[in-house]
């Protein structure tokens, strides 16, 4: 499977990945690409020292429709056939999720749908809850709100502030995206509606 | 300490505290009433099998202030300090909560702020979580929206419905919810805004 990842910054589940397809976790496949909307990602170096091609395409002045159309025709010049998205910071288009029907992926750093949007480890903090963790989730047009593949909880502690709850997160969602590519990957998993579940396996499979 | 518990229905919560203060798992307490608003609540039969008084105050066609005043002067009367809301029916008033600072507690079969609000476990699955637990909180005048004390997360399964997960959590909530009635009892709870932490046990103590 050819897997082509966003990025707008460190990219650090992109590094997961593409270690993981690396070393074989997950099998069959391969990163075609990197694309970040920012010039300067400091994942982009990352990647090339992994040996995957990067692309840059800015979002200039154009409309999110027209951002997104350049995206897309670089995912489908690599062949790309399922789309990560790893601290990608943008909405995607109706355009964009289209193009890739259940194919495109996100982390977010909380278990959805509690604290969607942005500064999501502060959102948890302040609220007060106990348990966080994060969610491996197809996206589509609304902002962290496709169907579930997968969560892991993780601990708030008494002390913790956003910057010790994310350490303690960002551990998990690597495992969490690795873990939801590699299904994906191995064609373990069925849609119906929002509620994504594992293939009932058979002799016939 | 003096525990008074609210119930609508069978109580399955009260009957847990219940227990855990006649077994001594929630120390030095006792539960000194329990009080339904409705008066053919499963429950109301089984605290008094637990030798619990209890007493019924219906709405009636009061006011939901009124209907409140009534049930704190019960409350009061029987001298509780802490009140447990165990799967009962209704928002409280503004003057119920300030008759109770800091004391009166609930639970709620989800991991808040998901899924406020009845059919929680409907709620969870029709989202497609595949974590979700159940919240011990203090009460404020907003639903399912106070101070949390505790949560215990529990996995949700790809065949569950709302009736097998319902299964699954109630078993948690009834640890839960004694857990965090025995670290009141114990004093060992220190509230900051939204923030429940554990008091740090110093040789003054």
């Amino acid at each position: 499977m050819k897997i082509g990842i966003l990025i707008s910054g460190r990219g650090s589940n992109m590094v997961a990945i593409a270690e993981a397809v690396r070393d074989g976790a997950i099998p069959d496949s391969d990163v075609a690409v990197v694309v970040s909307d920012k010039s300067k990602a400091p994942g982009l170096e990352k990647a090339r020292e992994l040996g995957i091609e990067t692309v840059v395409v800015t979002r200039k002045k154009r409309s999110r429709e027209e951002h997104d159309a350049e995206i897309v025709s670089e995912l489908k010049k690599h062949g790309v056939e399922l789309v990560c998205l790893a601290g990608y910071m943008r909405l995607l288009s109706a355009g964009f999720v289209r193009a890739f029907p259940n194919r495109i992926l996100n982390i977010h750093p909380s278990l959805l749908p509690s604290f969607k949007g942005l500064h999501a480890h502060e959102q948890a903090i302040q609220y007060g809850v106990k348990i966080s963790g994060c969610t491996v989730h197809f996206v589509d047009e609304h902002l962290d709100h496709g169907a579930i593949i997968l969560q892991k909880a993780v601990e708030v502690r008494d002390g913790d502030d956003a910057d010790s709850l994310s350490k303690r997160i960002i551990v998990h969602e690597h495992a969490a995206y690795v873990e939801a590519v590699r299904r994906i990957a191995a064609g373990e998993i069925v849609i119906k509606g929002r509620r994504v579940n594992t293939k009932a396996i058979t002799h016939d499979d």
